[in-house]
């Protein structure tokens, strides 16, 4: 059996394609110079549908200004909005990691819309003199509007999920904390034992600081909503007839319900990274903080008979192949790891933003192959964390309290009524008589039992 | 010749300092066990200064609760006042990288301030039985909130002279693209020669870029005034007297004339280094822009005679000890270096906010001088480069537009009137011929000479 | 239809799963656990092969020391084999960005090869009264030795195929090289124009510094092949026969064919994570190497009209959707953004090793999985440079020698003759003049056309 | 009263110096242009002694080879020992950041060098005509051979202080090792408890962590030593005499005692930075294992009553401002911040490498910077470490055995014996009965209290 092939041809000359197939041949060409990473635009379908709004955008404005005939319009609509409905995914081969700035991409877009579009109006793939990838999908665009202008509205979309996480997880923290809210520990500076607090102030704690970041994204998520489709090549609208870029993004926010707005300077926008350093970086603030608040649970939990001992994280799987009964931190310890790729993506985005030369950026692609992932798998370790984790924590309040009456930083409430120095010293005899604070006072003379314990309990 | 001493004695016991010396025992432990980077606190002035705020507003609100004594307080506002003067910076002598999350520096800044109340009070420095740099001068305070509230304190007044230096750089690229105006030049994507811009455009695209950061940093000067003042240890305001937090926050607004806030949650705060992150974040940003720029100016001024020679920089310097005449874009490349030891310090900001443990971050110290290095080392940047390289900068308008009647990308804009298949023909056959656009397009039969200008104009 | 189940149990409680499925109760619960990257270990099947080279020597080890009857053996080592030949790929299921410092790697790999086994000894998967996942593949084993020593492996099996593709690209340059010998061209400096060199000798260049780290390649696989195999736990060896990690050593060597050695110190050894953060180093050195050869292949190809255009890369698709004819170094470019995203992997690797605590580095899967991603993109990255780009680069000789002549730096050969201050005078006249430095040094009077050309001649 | 000027020239115009001013209009315009980091040349007393080693060895080559004079010689070499045995040190004063690929610095050297060569030839400063500091002082070279040999040179002379103090570091984890060599004490994988070891062994592994990176500072200091000087501009030699580089380098041998050996090839090593990438990436690999050692010394030193507790750090300071009695873990904390600074400048360093074009890496002045301030804070924190820290670590034996007895782990001892699951069930009931191992294990019928305590000790 022999597949039927068709003939397509490019400035580098002729190649044959299976009569079906839905690319063409600068997908063709792409696939084969780029076999790097192995995830192709489909593994992001979030990218392939901010793709289809863009061209989308472009066609109805494209019709609106008269550059585009109704009937090829209508075929190339109607393919977007399949598209945009999340069909057709197989079709979007090359590989996230490309070079020439995403033009692949854009022609993998262009391709296969008109293929499908071609097909739609009856016609066969690969008969582009009835429907040009260029010169009819890709109409008053370039690679170097249409590509960005997805990239952005990929991340926006996915802001809200991304917000959704982090609620999620805030949520089931501030949950904690209200159980938590009578049970008194002591708090530790430098994991020396510190000043008294509970435990419910320490997970209210959690809860607030990845709560604060749920309206940063906001924020962000509409700078990255400055676009700039319509500047086509290098920002001076060449080839986009008069009053594109305006309607193109005006389409853009009717069709995805998000506030596009054109950028101001078109040229720098062309080049500019700096969105993207900018949202990595916050991507990167919720990771340290993910991090930080892991080693913590880690910490807390550490034991069971020789560490802190203060919390018990609920066992999801059996800790060891070698030691029976070991239950061992490992939803907090992926996520660690998720924290530490975050970080290191953040560091690609930078170099890759650092690396844009003149009008233009070529290593967006790695920029968004980071951002997106980074977003993917902070998603997915946000709602691990909140669900298999923070959800079944319990308190080991025996262990809490005992430790608190020990404390020799009681001496730390003493300083007001006694001054830093005799409390240091009432500190350090504690310590070497091994005796509590309370008995070292009454017996260096500072009081009586109950003189003591009054000035501790006016300051707690 | 002796020098006569006095004796200091802690929890760790006795030490002998000269007679006079300003700073005391805890300060003498801390030069011996930093020995690190031979960075005094007098190596930023600013923070010294913020350091001082912090303690004068800690005494005037001490003085209003009844706490500290009125002689006292005069004594000690009179001295904080001179150091925020700019006096007395030599005492301040710890290392700036320094363990114990910044306790020796709170101690550098108690004993150096008790001791000069005292001799403002007619006695000898060390007689702390008559004030103290604990019980007095540290009332009501820990390290634990005072030193990340002269922290923020001190990067918000960096703010307004580092926003000054982004409006001069700024505006020295906007003074150069209102004379490059009608510069005509080829613009290039992917150092590929691409369609025609003005070089007024590129060095206006560079304006804006630097521009929009200005907005950005005073955003977030104003996140950075959430304080913790007042939480103390670790954010439980244990050993403060009520109302005092309220009352020393507002004080520290009265005397900065900054809007110094209360953090909502005192715990979280006491431990959260995120704002620095974020701050730093921005500083990477605006590093990165200012490399890529820089890049484009080495790129722009590349030659003299095989380069692409659009632009000429001022020359400041001869450029090679063994080529005699060359002359090198020093002034970029010294910029380009302050953006990647930006990049650096940003990275070490993140580990150490990542270090974090349970109620306090014990690395704070190095995100301090990171921070405060990067916008010191940013700003020499930014003027530098205005003054000595942007300011004088020369258009070589021959070059420019020379270069852009020979190109070939003049094809572009043939497509909407020929096809993206027919000027892609066209291109090709003038490379191959070593012709002109508009010449090759005539011998290949698409118009007259004058038919294919006015295309090409009428996409211009 | 009803797909008939089973029965397993662990210390946290009863699972059902498929009556035929060949992983058990803990790799289920992981896979449940660690939804995050979406990447299996059966994305690197040179790791599942480690695995079972490890567990195969385990179980010789056992065999011999008589802690695992032969029957068990005879399975256990039949199924390791297939493995190891590439089979039961799709089996190996958990995520590689996992919790639990590979344990959920190791018991995947312990009860896929348990359920084979029982399958060959004719009984049913889950049967495990007649052969245990822990008790007997696991036997004498820890994943804390086990998860490394096969990490190691790993990574060192795929040293000689990535040196096979330094060696492919360095033979690529350096024909290039001999092709272009005699290719006369001007040096740059600082992106000036410097003195002359050949275009032959740049090349040589860059086949030089890509062939010095073959050799550093294979000292550091050597360096990692110093295992903790037999330490179990934590290096004390607990619960391994005497005698037991010698024997598994050397039938790992026995069986890979590569050497293996027992760490000197097994407790420094389970924690550490030196090696890595060495090799990842290493993978960073070479990926900047080549984002630098490849930041210079665009620069000397930047044209082709208004660049430097002394060489032409090979054309592998049409450069833009809009720009008609453009070729764009797409290649490079690609390759640039390998690089990027190597250099960030190795910072996750970095703040993965810093993580390490006490007796183990729980952090070391997303190490794994960084190394061996860079490692792949980057042998990737060279094969694809080397045949798509490298090996069909034509030289621009004319624009090459042309640009020599007009040069000025030929000031430089001066200098010997007339002193740098002569030189540097006949350079700057040169330039304002526009004429050349032979002329300007005539009609400064420093000698005749024939001294002028002599003294240059001299010196090149 | 007025300075008495003197009058230098450049090809870009004149200036006035004082007459007695040691350095000339170069350093001049240099110092002017570069006012970025406050840091001198003169910070680094290693960098400028290593310009004087190759100034040296440079004179001595010419003299040789009859392109210098004796009398120039005379007084060039003695000058340069001079400044090889510390003197004259402040008239090295250009920023150590700095634009020009270390042009400038080579200047400063260049007129410094002459104008005390002019002194001891009874000259004045300024009087080029009788010894220039181009044609004289830098005959032969050029800024890309001398200012890359310098740098190298510079940090290798480091390494052998480096070294020792990475030995002394080491020598107290190993004296402490066998101090705690009897210390039965429970090891900890993922913060949990797991099977014992001893104090002794945990700090054996610190002591041989360190001390196996000291063979590879002894490799790397020799790949250093390989240098490009006698390659000139670019690597092609020109205006170097025959036999010039060979000479030279011999000489530089001779006089640093160091063995320095000539590039093979010239052109690579004029542009490569990848040596210091390597050596800057084993700066960041020992900066990791000191972040990791001094997390493991807080951890184990936390406490002192709710915290794990096992060892006590060397009280070196009052711990906290409010909290009388606390001791911190100062040391460590210093240490664990000067890793973090080490892994931010090994980004800067990589970024810089990375920005190298064509024929030279003009990013070096910052490589230089931030290698040798690694190289300065991390000797600084090495030995800080084992003098204020290691050398005093006291163990508190009574609670790591007590804490050993209590411990479920002991479990993992049963399952040579009772197999995996048996002894899953027995810590798992132990835990929940709030009993030990062996108590359990006898309830729960697997023995007689002497059948399972000889089980165990079997394992251990």
């Amino acid at each position: 059996m022999t597949v039927q092939m068709r003939r397509e041809e490019d400035s580098l000359g002729q190649m044959e394609l299976p009569r079906d197939c839905l690319w063409g041949i600068h997908t063709q060409r792409a696939i084969a110079n780029f076999p790097i990473s192995g995830l192709p635009l489909a593994h992001f379908p979030e990218f392939v549908r901010a793709l289809a709004w863009v061209k989308l955008a472009a066609a109805n404005a494209n019709l609106e200004l008269g550059v585009l005939a109704q009937d090829k319009h209508a075929a190339i609509a109607a393919v977007c909005k399949e598209i945009i409905a999340g069909h057709h995914m197989a079709h979007f081969r090359v590989d996230m990691i490309q070079g020439g700035a995403g033009t692949s991409t854009n022609m993998n877009a262009n391709e296969v819309i008109a293929n499908l579009a071609l097909l739609r109006m009856g016609h066969q793939p690969g008969d582009y003199a009835r429907l040009h990838p260029n010169d009819d999908v890709n109409r008053s665009q370039s690679t170097n509007d249409v590509y960005p202008t997805a990239m952005r509205l990929a991340i926006v979309s996915q802001c809200s999920p991304f917000q959704d996480a982090q609620r999620r997880l805030s949520a089931a923290f501030a949950e904690r904390a209200r159980a938590f809210a009578t049970v008194r520990k002591i708090g530790r500076t430098q994991l020396q034992d510190a000043v008294p607090m509970t435990l419910g102030q320490e997970f209210a704690g959690f809860a607030a600081t990845i709560d604060e970041d749920v309206a940063i994204i906001g924020q962000l998520s509409r700078l990255l909503l400055e676009v700039n489709l319509g500047g086509t090549a290098i920002g001076t609208r060449v080839n986009a007839p008069a009053g594109y870029p305006e309607k193109a993004v005006a389409e853009l926010s009717r069709i995805t319900g998000m506030q596009a707005k054109l950028a101001v300077d078109l040229i720098e926008a062309s080049s500019d990274t700096g969105a993207y350093v900018t949202f990595s970086s916050v991507l990167k603030r919720i990771a340290v903080k993910l991090s930080k608040i892991c080693n913590d649970l880690r910490l807390l939990s550490s034991g069971p008979r020789s560490g802190f001992n203060e919390i018990r994280l609920p066992p999801v799987q059996a800790g060891s192949s070698i030691m029976p009964g070991k239950i061992n931190p490992v939803i907090p310890e992926v996520v660690n790891q998720v924290a530490f790729q975050v970080v290191g993506n953040d560091l690609t985005v930078t170099m890759a933003a650092e690396a844009g030369q003149l009008q233009l950026n070529a290593m967006e692609p790695i920029i968004l192959l980071n951002v997106l992932q980074s977003m993917r798998i902070l998603m997915q370790a946000m709602d691990t964390l909140a669900e298999r984790c923070v959800a079944g924590i319990e308190a080991n309040a025996a262990q809490c309290e005992g430790a608190l009456e020990n404390s020799l930083v009681l001496a730390t409430m003493l300083v007001p009524h006694l001054g830093y120095a005799n409390a240091a010293k009432i500190a350090k005899t504690a310590l070497a008589r091994d005796r509590s604070v309370t008995e070292t006072a009454v017996e260096l003379g500072f009081g009586t039992r109950e003189d003591i314990q009054a000035m501790i309990l006016s300051e707690a």
